[in-house]
């Protein structure tokens, strides 16, 4: 448990496989990698059908205070996602337009906050995509000292500086990054698997039948009457 | 407490009913039939401005097993509603994108569900109307059976198969197939009445007067001062 | 605690302080006003993208009964903000498209409701923005007294009768009338300043410089490795 | 859906099957029939430590109104259990001592409510339990008829007037009336496995080897290392 | 909205009258006067079958930031019950057993705070009574000024310093000092007629006769079927 | 993110220094390492004024599914504490009378379990105390794999197998096998500042010159009128 330390250098995946992450959804990741690895559901998008996909630049901060917000945006390369989570739970707005403006200015792609989010409408008008636990405008505070890019639990999942994170809809997934490069082969394997699959239940066959259920619902004892 | 099995046969309520509830408003539907028959606040559609009603086709499965989705479209036809209610709270995405392209390969019209929804971007795009407890990515198993058209609680209420549900904005709505003529008839009584004060109010009459309020308030002892 | 009295007349802000309050976001009001305030983050936005500014009506009302809407619209003027606060907690929608229809025929601007609220997809299609703690059909009762234009807590906020109410998406904040024009000045200035620090961090320079933050960062030990 | 009726005369179980019924727990009846049965887990006890069952009286009132307890106490037997559900949910006390003097001079053995209870400590003095959703000393009105011994979901389980609820520190459950007694004798023969079984754990055995789990992890796949 | 003042002098009720509440409970000066002023149901009790009356001194301090704790003890005398808010929600441990050590030590009755409480085994072994919204060991800052005796929200209901709270197992109860007499009055009137009743009822008496519901249940149109 | 795996070999703290940990209190223990550590607010202790530390072995399982629990038993040493994450969120009874006979049975002296837990009055019966999220009836199945003693999070907390947890009416701890000496250290040296602090307090002396409060106070602006 390091306090109070800014990592500066950190390893970061393969641009092609972040690239490659971002167009399947959070869904097929988490499936492709052993149902692992999502943040918990009550991390909302601000905006409606918008999917990222970046590197993780962590931060832990205070409740209330988004001092380290400031030293994180300095650590950020193009393609980044700011991943920030609170030592103690906490609803105010530490991310707002200005940040935004910053974060957007360094190339950095999202935010992921297990805390709150203000000046939502603008950042929305910015294009700057935020999950979030809470929307609400209540202003922090500059006092304590956090960390930036350690290992941390966001929103139930550890997340290391570097991992992946991929975001739509559906939710918030962290690949590992030593991992990503299976885990996109395997989702691509998956999704072609899937769209042979919604062609035929397009089709109007039967999952029961594209799947082989009936032996084994017949074998468990379900009734038909 | 019938268990694992699944019911192949329903009565429905005629199309035209189910049309003409299709045209009001769950908050009318609900107090045309007495304030009875919500079902609880929890669900939330995934899309915005859309409004359905079908023939309750009801799916009792376990947490984080959508094993009896499939079971249950083979039961659906054209104009039925999926309602799905698991034995205890769960969280996981049961339904998503290939689930609702099987289910509208037979013609059903939208789920209701006491649980969660994924590849809500996707379904949003086919026009496939969701309302649900949770929006997560969490992947479900297929391991325990349940049951297909049986009564069931999903939401706090109860809902027999072929059951007409009503579902928009401010909720969803059971009504009992063996009422739902009257109820459709009270709901547009209901709605004519409404019509009309619609046009005093909005010329700036007030519901004080037009309800006649102001004895009764007085009597009660309101003071204006 | 007064009870059961309807306060006829009040006093309210000059149009031109509210019209400049509601050309700020919510968020900025709060930081001027020091962080006070906000009404709580359960008030959410039945819509998107919109912001205003009024005059509050304070309503307080039974648990499942709406009675006093009624009663407090004919308290309305062009520019008041309708304030409700059930005595307990409930769910119930209270307000729906026939309430705003009459509102709206007196030129109320919108309604913040510590309650429910139906009817939202017309709510919406008539622009009248309504922030609530809950969307819900279930209807409401007309039995019991209540109290218009006292002072109430709404969402843990004191509001008092005329004071400014303005919300947008991060949220609603409450300015006592008596400080009105002060608030908004220091908004003003307050943005001012923003603005010339947001041209600044989109052309690249750091928060940390900016704010001259990295002298206390080194003061209180932060560590970079 | 009946509304604002008082069933009279209703069918209750042999008072020896209720009697061998309390004596088991909730989570042991609970497994004896299937796994189904349970009402929602916010239902608490207000009391530590204390079992019971009895034959249910079904109470359907309004939020914040408890006139039909009043109503339902003139419906009861000495050996019934009150169950209560408001038909949209309220925190109000409905319930206190008064009632609980009221009922348990009718031998009524406690109460099941979906909503508050009040006068909590004199309830525990007065050994008259109680599993309720809150405790909150928030008054109720007497506005709005409801009915008295009707089918009713409560605390998201159907329960109709005589069948069975067993409650304890985890939870509550309801049995079919017409169900009881084969209920009983499962969970008779439940119990006197689990006691086996608990003396072999007690002195040391594995589950692992008692259920013979070994061959089956192994086949799935788990790997020690 | 004072900011960042201690308030020195305080008027406080006499101490029979606070002595005389305290034999009350929450329910029933909730009724007596009608109906107002309980907090919020999410404030609990650490300790069980506990009932205190006393003096607010009100503190509003910042998230996660106990100073004015130490301040507001200062300003305390025998009897009075120390009520805090936070200005936004914590979970944080504002109080523990040193604090609670020097509040005793200056003859505090009591806590009510809207956030975290820590070292409950300890204040429960000093007979120190809490009513707080968490319990939580997360410890606190000193860094940000806030007030002592201003009026303030805690958990949804206006506290003034000097009112009178009075709390037990049922919740937490505010009365205005200048009306605590009145209250205090009707509150033993009603205890009075409760008495009366409690004796009837308890002879098997039912509430139906008592208060003379019969004919008014008719007229609204009970049916006994 | 290993899957499916049981680690045999986990290194333990030396049992004096868990020994030591056990004797303070969760709250000082937290101070201790810097405020880290803490599992979240909703893990609730099932008894009252119980304290207990251990080593953790770590359990990941599916959701509603309590396999694992009989594989990591196995595992256990006399001292260790049972840390059960479920992979998704849920409220099943994962762990009741059987499970704990079995435990007790190897010398362990807890659970830690952000799940459900059943029989809660019967482990207070036997002592064996317990922390967890749900207090539940609801079964669950044996169907899927997981792991025990890999790395995982539990209630917003990473623990690592061995790692040190300590429990008490404030919450959980986890501290560091290999900062636990450390940590004990200066939880010890707090706590003896704290009791010559306390002495003081009980005497009447403020915290406000105890810890020289007032000079910064008045620097920061607080205000006395």
């Amino acid at each position: 448990m390091q306090q109070n330390v800014v990592v500066q250098h950190i390893e970061r995946a393969a641009q092609h496989i972040i690239d490659g992450l971002a167009k399947l959804g959070v869904a097929t990741i988490h499936e492709a990698q052993g149902r692992r690895g999502l943040l918990a559901e009550h991390l909302k998008p601000i905006q409606q059908d918008v999917s990222v996909a970046g590197s993780a630049i962590t931060i832990s901060g205070a409740a209330g205070d988004n001092w380290m917000m400031h030293v994180a945006i300095e650590q950020c390369q193009a393609g980044d996602i700011l991943v920030f989570a609170p030592t103690s739970p906490s609803n105010h707005g530490f991310f707002g337009d200005l940040l935004a403006t910053s974060a957007q200015a360094r190339g950095v792609v999202g935010l992921i906050i297990d805390g709150g989010v203000r000046d939502t409408r603008i950042l929305r008008q910015m294009n700057f995509p935020v999950w979030s636990k809470h929307v609400f405008a209540q202003g922090t505070i500059k006092e304590t000292l956090g960390s930036v890019n350690i290992p941390l639990v966001c929103a139930d999942a550890l997340v290391n500086p570097g991992d992946i994170i991929i975001a739509d809809d559906d939710g918030v997934v962290v690949v590992r990054r030593e991992e990503a490069e299976a885990v996109l082969n395997e989702a691509l394997a998956r999704e072609a698997r899937e769209e042979e699959k919604r062609v035929r239940l397009a089709n109007g066959e039967l999952g029961l039948d594209i799947y082989n259920m009936r032996p084994r619902l017949e074998e468990k004892g379900l009734r038909y009457v």
